[in-house]
């Protein structure tokens, strides 16, 4: 194993609230290997800049390295924009962590941070769903609402590290759904998991009926079966979500739309639907003139992703 | 008068849909010439690019020169990704027009094309009212609502040539109204000038009242009075546009919103209530941490813009 063969290689880490993900990523040859910790959130988190170290570590000895070329490392929060220090991350308990300067000072290696839904977003780019484009809008819709911008193969982290935060666009409703950040009426309160089973929820109330449990699933199922209610809290959540994201499109107007999270499990029942309302409302020049696709890396997005963004910021120094 | 000299300036040019704006503008000394000319859209508009380069010929013979280190021009309409060609400009009745190499074959000086919407923000960067920042937003509120986005330094074109199309983000509401691109409820249908009027027009109609005249300075006049009619409307406007720009800085993150167009003089009536709206719908940490700015430049904003893109385009390559 030669230097220069190590410097190949980088490694991918997604920091997630019960699991930190790694992978060993050879710039040529893809995956070598892919392990994961669980997340220890005890003491506000101040074991897991440590355990990431360690665990980086004892995988470079097994293999027989001693470095890699630079370590790419998604997080569950915000990132200052000069690139070193967690500004918050809820899930954590962290604030103000300057994790890039204690990883690169343990390890003496190259450290570069950034959001875990634009690494996502960077990953579907790089080996997911979005290859060969440079522009393009990740959405999670998952427990929440989740998004990531890429333009021009950048990712767009914002002045307050909030670029993307797609899931506090505010709805215009007459309901008042609070939002995990404290705002009413978020997008995450409508198109995330909860919120479509909210809304079904509601819906079933309404009309006296009751089913014996209301999950994303369910409602896709009941809807095949052609179940009017599921229909019509179906048709809502995409008219609702295709008219969000038509008018992100008409502010960052990119070519693609990568949709995951676990609703996109739901695949052409969903995309096929949602594609449709968002081209009534796109401005003319858009209409027919983007894709919208499900993303294929499920949860290895954020370490590609991560790892990609390593190599990114290495070029463009 | 040196070539050296020459070389130093640029024009910049507003194409509008009744008159072209010209100036010729010295990098260290500013503007040392500002004319303009009727905008000729008979026999669609084929008779604009040539009297656009009469016109400069005719300046840089009266200065005694032959020449400019180039020439920006900020176009009614949409711009081809590789920036040559104006694909469409309703105004003007423009298709497909190679604007950049018509103007740059005729003239033998480089030419750089924007969308006037685009030209305005970079204009303010530049000399206006966001001297100093790098990422912003500006938002004409005039006949229709423009939006123009600068990242890092650089205009939003987009994919398709609609970044930044603000003014049509669909709107949701129990109304239908009309927008001029064909859709319904865009923005522009409800804050721009007209919006704002109709939304007048239609609370005194509910309840059997009438004005005389409805304008927008009638309307903040009114709810300088005191009178409730407007100082709900105005209340409903701010509402509603402090949501939609409030979604769109959760999505872009930038840390200043220029707001220009006829709207804008209203001042602090409007910016003030405008700016408490975004604050309670953006994301917490952008609470706080941005500002919102009325325009300087007014009608020059084009022409500073298209000159500004023209140089920034040179440090690129």
């Amino acid at each position: 194993m030669t230097v220069n063969n190590q410097m190949t290689k980088i490694i991918g880490v997604d920091i997630g609230g019960t699991s930190i993900k790694f992978a060993l990523i050879d710039t040529s040859r893809g995956i070598e290997r892919k392990w994961l910790i669980p997340t220890n959130i005890s003491e506000k988190g101040i074991y897991i800049s440590d355990e990431i170290c360690s665990s980086i570590c004892e995988t470079l000895g097994e293999k027989g390295l001693t470095k890699v070329a630079g370590i790419g490392i998604g997080v569950p929060g915000s990132i200052s924009s000069d690139g070193k220090t967690v500004v918050r991350a809820v899930n954590l308990d962290w604030k103000e962590v300057p994790l890039k300067n204690i990883i690169e000072n343990k390890l003496g290696i190259d450290v570069c941070l950034l959001n875990d839904a634009n690494a996502a977003a960077l990953g579907e780019m790089w080996k997911g769903a979005a290859q060969g484009k440079r522009n393009l809008l990740f959405v999670t819709l998952g427990t929440g609402v989740g998004g990531g911008i890429v333009l021009n193969g950048e990712v767009l982290n914002g002045c307050h590290s909030a670029g993307g935060e797609i899931g506090h666009i505010p709805v215009r409703s007459d309901e008042n759904r609070l939002c995990g950040c404290g705002g009413r009426n978020c997008l995450e309160t409508f198109a995330s998991a909860n919120g479509l089973s909210l809304s079904m929820r509601k819906k079933l109330e309404e009309v006296n009926e009751m089913w014996s449990e209301i999950t994303p699933p369910i409602i896709f199922e009941q809807a095949a079966k052609k179940d009017g209610l599921a229909l019509q809290v179906l048709d809502d959540f995409t008219e609702l979500l295709g008219q969000a994201l038509a008018g992100i499109m008409n502010t960052i107007d990119v070519e693609e739309i990568i949709v995951g999270g676990g609703l996109s499990e739901a695949g052409s029942d969903l995309l096929a639907p949602l594609t449709e309302k968002i081209d009534c409302y796109v401005f003319p020049q858009i209409k027919h003139q983007f894709s919208v696709k499900k993303a294929l890396l499920g949860n290895e997005a954020g370490i590609y992703g991560a790892a990609y963004a390593y190599l990114s910021m290495k070029q463009l120094n």
